[in-house]
């Protein structure tokens, strides 16, 4: 039997006598109350909620690619998570502005009292990375601080359960890896593809050098130009090379995952590869948004602090500069930009399989 | 023969010498150079290229329903542009903060020189306004100035033929009126949905009846709420009280439309519903964006003239507010959300059709 | 003796444990778990805790102000508190996007559980709209609940003491009333403003007159624009029409205090009243802000629920959009620039004056 | 005499039809029209049209600032163009969302035809960068094309004389060396200021010694940064380490500008050197959104071409990304966050100067 529905008020559902009894300003305990160390509280509290909801939306993606196949509508539903998502990280980004309200000398009045709080603390951001798909090993260390003296022990477990479990990369590339169509009856997607390529190549090798409108030196730098677009395609169409890369760490995404997410991204007109190609492109806005983050997140600290050693102990602007490059996930997806090549040269589909990548909306009229 | 592709410098492409020597101060001429006027000019050109922008996807959009079947693939393709579209009015409204640096006292400067130039002269503005489907009747008018007046005979010419062909409005509406699944085989959509709303009027007035734990202040609140929301049914049952409302004005979108769209926002779960529900959000996006921009608009000129009137004779902030609301064109897909139900009391849709809706990406594993 | 510094980490010094623990989901106590009911959970816990911060800043703006004189420096402080605000009230319009994601059909999955907790019942926005000067019988009624319904008593007094006292409407108008130089001397600012005004106004219609090169229809719109002018003016002059008005209740702001903010707006190029400009500006802002956030909160309701009723009664989209006018408390400083005069018609300041209005940074080189 | 007032039209004063007949497709040049050009071309567009207002707005500052003394109304005005740049730039990052609903397949469409236009050949931008103060051996090289390969004979020269005369760099710090007070009759700011950093660092080292609350990890941690915090300090006692880091580069704000610096940014609550302040903190702003756009500007172009090659021959994401650091013009007023010290180690200024910098709005009452 249901629960009998009974009245809530505003402050009771929300919860409100905890959340806005939560800032007990150090400052204020140690007789010197320093009016910014309110906003300083409640602009890391905003961040922690907002984290919680992204930790929640992500969680729920994560379980919807846990299961072995993923249904079209649930690939809609992962969209608009995602799209979520990427709308807090803006608003993340955003609010940098109002920590910048706080100059360099009034974080002084307060600083020393927060030793050694850092956020480098912050359990939910470490769990959000792990949860990404970012591993230990590439994490750049930034403190003596041992793993062990940041998080307790409870904490320190569930994020070993999480490095053990699938990251949001495992379960994307799974999927792309389960993506059928890469071989469909007599239709080789990527031998097709690798003539398409020499194809477009040799074109362009022709007009270079047919070309007499152009000078020597910019002949020069369209040859040298073709010449590095050609190592780049020559990497798709070796597999060796492709995993010897995997192993050296300069690529993350299996030579398979790759190749589905290639074809998504060439043939994403085809209504039935629409949602696929938006959930890739969503992924990139998520990696690029905490890119972004982590670039203003630096600056900010810079302005804040200048060269000074964080309050945990970190080196502050340097490190946090690093990690925006360095901590990203999804970085082979934005690669597949590379590999990309013109809709005039793209292999048409064989009749049978254009049918099988459409469905129509009014096709009963 | 193609012809034959030659080099382009930067400048040239963006044709350069045209954009960056069309500021000429008016304040400079009469010899007293307001500094501010050079932002006065800039931003109302920027806002003028991007208007061309938006009329450039607007149309393309048009032209993809125009058509009588609208293919999955182009429903997607007008989604992308929409979104496009709803990106850069984001922008149109955040740069009004860089207006709003131009203070009145500056202004001042120069604003007797720009009689009777204004913005209400903006042939595109108006342009976009009529291909989104604002009637001539409709229109809230501001100025004496005959509609004559403000635009040549060719701009005038133009504007006629927009309002005589179908608007974006109109083509939305005929596409939402051929959507299938209305009715299919047996299961009749409005019937079923009508049964749904009854029953979950009924259990909402036993809940409130029985429950002993609210106040009769509240309750008696929640019986009006209820019989409000009846009013509000029982209205989608009834197509002659439907047309009633159209003849007076306060609907637009036709019975069979509306009918259209509620289904796609109640069954936007089912994988062939998911793409028209998208499109239809993007639309209420764009209808939002522009009430908020002239909501923005209508304030940065009370900020700028206070009440004085502006350089086109118009009355300023009260005529611009009044907009926001009255010029809406995509009003009756916001008011959906009036009629939409629990997902719990969803009519079940017959196998058939479900699996008609459906269809799979990786089906084929 | 000071309290001795004690070690403290990330988590124990934001109360994570009480601010994450703080999201109890109706949905999932009933049964039903809603996925997006933590979205609405969290981004309402985020709107509280920036309602915080800022009524933590208008607060010691006003304890500032409160004191019989301000001090230069203490106008600077106002400054760099009011943009805070300003900033604070950017990010709370902007993160409406989010609450945007969630879709109508997903809110109704959780929406009968909430009954009758509605945003109405947000105490520190209620202290917010008082703090600023929103008088109870300005305040627009949207439902029969009682004001003592709403709040409990407890917070009923602090309404009450908050309405007994100075509002930061009060305090700048008190301020402003302070001002010197309106009488500096043998110079009196009212008077030769006015002077000025005639002389302007006497120009253009000379102007107008002789102008040959305008149709009939525009000369006539110019003059009608000139008599207009010409009222605004007028009631400037004349005290006793002024005190009408604030009987009437279409003005707010004193006489006085309304000619040294027109004072002020006039000669802000001055050194000594720059930071004063500011600070009118500012309040200005964020009245803006503030009409903007309404504006755009009525949309997300009407987007929502369509014309269905609040939660808490309230008749949601036109009661909102209403306040956005009504509820705006310094109306009257935006209204400043219909009497503002170009510079070239700016009377002179006496020698002595000026001097007493400039400072100057270098002056000792 | 002046010139008579004549009336103008909307398009007429914003040469609208230059503005809106710029927009050639080569695309459709070559009979392969591609829709997204009119997007690319336009936001060019867009963007230099900002930059042009930003050249409006610098060139009116540098020339405030270029004439010996600089009154403390043109700080004034100073602060007011740099808060009206830094919004023009938040736009122009906001702004690269719009062109990422450009998706890489679209431009691959009509890239071929540019080839070899380049922003890189911007002249604006190259304008911009020079006026701030980047100096030719300072910039990063990213192509082999000579420099007179990119520019015409005038624009060259026009960069030549940028170069040649000081920048906004060189303006800023000439200003900062005038800076009176820093000796100010027997107050000797620097010896003070020691004295203070001294004291502080005895006390942090007193406070470490004898906590025996915290662990000895965190005491090393502890000792460490205050080790690291005493070599900073060293640094600006040290004029002959200060000139041997100019040399090198790594520092390039004189040593008398620093020191003067320093002492606006401690003492900014003192009425006159509010401004002063202000128009520090508005530089670190542009110069910080600069960065920001660099970064978001780089990451765009990572998500558009991959690590193709840019169609300027510029190897494109890296070296973005590298420019966004190196190319920072303002870095050593960042840097001033580390020199600070809590106010409550600030020294006490003489009477006789705090009442030299202070002044009264309303002193007179």
């Amino acid at each position: 039997m249901d629960k009998e529905l009974s009245s809530i008020h505003y402050d009771q559902y929300l919860q409100l006598q905890k959340i806005l009894d939560a800032q007990k300003l150090r400052s204020v305990e140690f007789n010197k109350p320093a009016h910014d160390e309110m906003l300083f509280i409640i602009v890391h509290q905003v961040y922690e909620l907002w984290f919680k909801e992204i930790l929640h939306d992500l969680g729920s993606i994560m379980e919807l690619f846990s299961e072995g196949k993923v249904e079209e509508a649930q690939i809609g539903v992962a969209i608009s998570r995602l799209d979520r998502i990427v709308k807090i990280q803006k608003i993340l980004v955003d609010q940098i502005d109002i920590i910048e309200t706080m100059t360099p000398l009034d974080f002084l009045d307060f600083r020393n009292y927060l030793l050694p709080a850092s956020g480098f603390q912050s359990f939910q951001f470490r769990q959000l990375e792990v949860s990404l798909g970012l591993k230990r090993e590439r994490r750049i260390s930034y403190t003596q601080c041992s793993y062990s003296g940041v998080f307790s022990d409870h904490e320190q477990e569930i994020l070993n359960n999480l490095e053990a479990g699938d990251s949001m990369f495992d379960l994307v590339e799974k999927w792309l890896e389960r993506t059928p169509f890469l071989q469909f009856e007599t239709f080789d997607f990527l031998e097709e593809y690798k003539k398409s390529v020499q194809l477009m190549l040799q074109r362009e090798e022709q007009a270079i050098d047919k070309a007499d409108y152009i000078s020597d030196q910019e002949k020069m730098l369209r040859v040298r130009m073709l010449g590095e677009t050609n190592t780049y395609f020559n990497s798709i169409f070796n597999k060796e090379m492709h995993e010897e890369k995997l192993k050296e760490g300069s690529l993350k995404l299996s030579y398979k995952a790759t190749i589905s997410a290639l074809l998504i991204n060439l043939y994403r007109d085809e209504p039935l590869l629409r949602q696929p190609f938006m959930f890739l492109q969503k992924l990139i806005d998520m990696d690029e948004l905490l890119t972004t983050w982590r670039n203003r997140h630096a600056q900010m600290v810079l302005r804040t602090l200048g060269q000074k050693i964080g309050t945990g102990g970190s080196s502050g602007y340097d490190y946090l500069k690093t990690t925006a490059d360095k901590h990203r996930v999804f970085y082979d997806l934005h690669n597949i930009s590379t590999l990309l090549i013109p809709r005039s040269f793209l292999p048409a589909l064989p009749m049978e399989l254009k049918e099988k990548l459409d469905f129509n909306f009014s096709k009963d009229d």
